[in-house]
């Protein structure tokens, strides 16, 4: 049996109070710590559940390597050829790199990450094996899953589609796919067999969509129909969704109101210079909405760092979120939204539920949001895995 | 005289090399140190000269104090009317809150800054004052440059012109305006006002301009106008200039033209929720580009830290600059286009320069940009005034 007791927190930024950790749970207020219990001052710190990284890219990062002089086209394929091209030439290891990216994220206060990993006919499925091998070695400071993601096209490429199911037998837990019209060029053969695998395996589904406007909508259209026709409530995501971004609302209010019927969960890094779902008219439509840092200082761009309390700050710029509530909301996207978008059975700061932890110094949560402070402890199943921003 | 030898620092990311520091200047390279000169080791970091932080308010600043819980409408004028409620209720004293951001700005590595101040008939020339003071006081690690601010209106609230016409007297170096349409609901007058008290005082000119679109570029061929008239060529700067994020070229391209011939800068600071200049076009038109960090965790949002470099990122963010070529423009908005746009006549790393010097540890001018690193060190005139990111 482990124990810890926390005491000084302010769960939200309420009244101080402590809290026990039994056996990598949160214990029932009033529950007394058993002797020898060992002690975490909070000194006052802001306690939030684990922040849930729900969008990114673990097997590509370049994080600990020379700096990669990006000098790619501004096309969407341009990026994905040249990716290719950097993994024979670097090249990239996924199980080093991917790693490397675990333990900057937990430093920062995540305690569960989905990722997108390449599948591919050139990469087989050595991106697979590198995050399994991660998610293995990390299970105890941050929960993964794992996305097989066709990224160079699925039907567009003999063989992908072979090897996509491979993935899953190996582990994968999520099915993943790409701009049905954009990339792959066959909208209905695309989403046919991304949740045609889904089904076999009985796996969730998560489909990045670029495509802007009308084409997007198109895809999203039918994406809500396959969801609907599997019964898949709860079980689909749509990641970047920049048709949602649309200025026109006569576009836009029906796809949100399908999305909230058919149980469809949104993800959004708050991309700034593009348009983005706006999370406001998510939240009123009821449409569960997460968030994510996409890929980290990779081949297609230098930025990003895995923090996922500085993307609620993006997201919170992003959407123009200024008032306290606002801002509370900033929060829920990448705390509750994002494990109900990823399908977490039990997440939060209830007595019962799983000790997954951050402390922030921080007087509010808007605080919280507005300026990313460091120096995070993060806590996983009732022990601390990170102190000062750093992973152990 | 004051010496300084810095050893083993990487000039915008070159090769290794290092960099005499003599009587507050650059020394000519192959200067020899005086005897008992000071070393600090770069240790290999990046040099690069001090950040420009070219727009912001350095008197309303809520930095320090509790929790500012902001529950202000949506529109413009409801952001303008509450803070002057603030103020009285709060207070927030000019010359504490402006002393505490400087030394935030000194610690993330800038040197220069230019901070509109508030005149409105409430609060008189009291912010002036305090902010004065700052600048006095402060006046070793950065240098101020004060923009007489009419934040309610100039002509619309009768007696600001005046209160204006004293701040200048008293040593405000610039005269400012705001959306001569939108808040003064007369352009003509605002502007003519405006232009009169720059040529009365000798001061350049720098218009917050929020209007978008079609209206926002009538006011900015008023401000070109007034600035070819009166020869102001290098003395005039429109910040925020949200009407050049529009997508019709057709109204976007003439500006640019005209701000180019004109020697107009412009000043954006990336904002996620807004149309915003977009700064490949500008450089390509030759227009002077600089950045702001805007207000900093004031009445009007929760956001901001002072950071220039990180506001590079996000201006890169919102630009979609991913190449190494393209964060070079970046860096150069946060710097060379900083002290071009606020005026400083002598700024860089070439013998001769002032002494004004930021050390990051980056590989490449590319890396800070799209990670900003912490803990830098500052120097100022030849001395170092912050380390590890902290001001003396």
């Amino acid at each position: 049996m482990t124990a810890l007791l926390l005491i000084d927190v302010r769960v939200l930024g309420g009244a101080p109070t402590d809290l026990l950790l039994l056996d990598g749970r949160i214990a029932a207020a009033g529950t007394p710590a058993p002797p020898g219990t060992a002690v975490l001052d909070g000194a006052g710190r802001l306690a939030m559940p684990g922040l849930v990284e729900a969008h990114t890219h673990l097997d590509k990062s370049l994080l600990g390597m020379a700096w990669y002089r990006n000098e790619v086209g501004p096309r969407l394929i341009d990026k994905i050829d040249n990716e290719r091209a950097a993994r024979r030439a670097l090249p990239i290891p996924p199980e080093r790199q991917s790693a490397r990216q675990v333990a900057l994220s937990v430093g920062h206060g995540s305690t569960h990450i989905r990722s997108h990993v390449d599948v591919d006919t050139e990469c087989g499925l050595s991106g697979i094996a590198g995050v399994l091998a991660t998610k293995q070695a990390a299970r105890d400071s941050c929960t993964i899953q794992i996305v097989a993601f066709p990224q160079s096209g699925l039907l567009a490429r003999p063989g992908t589609l072979e090897l996509m199911d491979q993935a899953m037998a190996m582990g994968a837990d999520v099915v993943g796919g790409l701009d049905p019209c954009a990339i792959d060029r066959d909208p209905k053969g695309h989403l046919d067999a991304v949740f045609a695998l889904a089904d076999k395996h009985g796996a969730p589904v998560d489909i990045h969509l670029h495509e802007p406007g009308e084409m997007g909508a198109f895809s999203m259209e039918l994406i809500v129909e396959r969801t609907r026709a599997l019964g898949m409530r709860g079980r689909v995501m749509v990641s970047h969704a920049f048709c949602l971004g649309s200025p026109d609302a006569a576009l836009v209010d029906p796809l949100l109101a399908a999305l909230a019927e058919a149980g469809i969960a949104i993800m959004t890094t708050g991309a700034p210079s593009r348009p983005v779902p706006p999370v406001k008219r998510l939240a009123a439509a009821g449409v569960v909405c997460c968030a994510g840092s996409d890929g980290i200082r990779d081949t297609w761009g230098p930025y990003g760092n895995a923090d996922m309390l500085e993307r609620a700050t993006l997201v919170g710029l992003r959407n123009n979120l200024r008032r306290d509530d606002e801002l509370a909301l900033a929060l829920e996207i990448v705390t509750t939204g994002g494990a109900r978008a990823i399908g977490l059975k039990e997440y939060g700061l209830a007595p019962g539920c799983p000790a997954d932890i951050v402390l922030v110094v921080a007087e509010t949560v808007a605080e919280a949001v507005a300026q990313h402070p460091g120096a995070r402890t993060t806590i996983k199943a009732g022990r601390v895995v990170a102190e000062a921003g750093r992973a152990h």
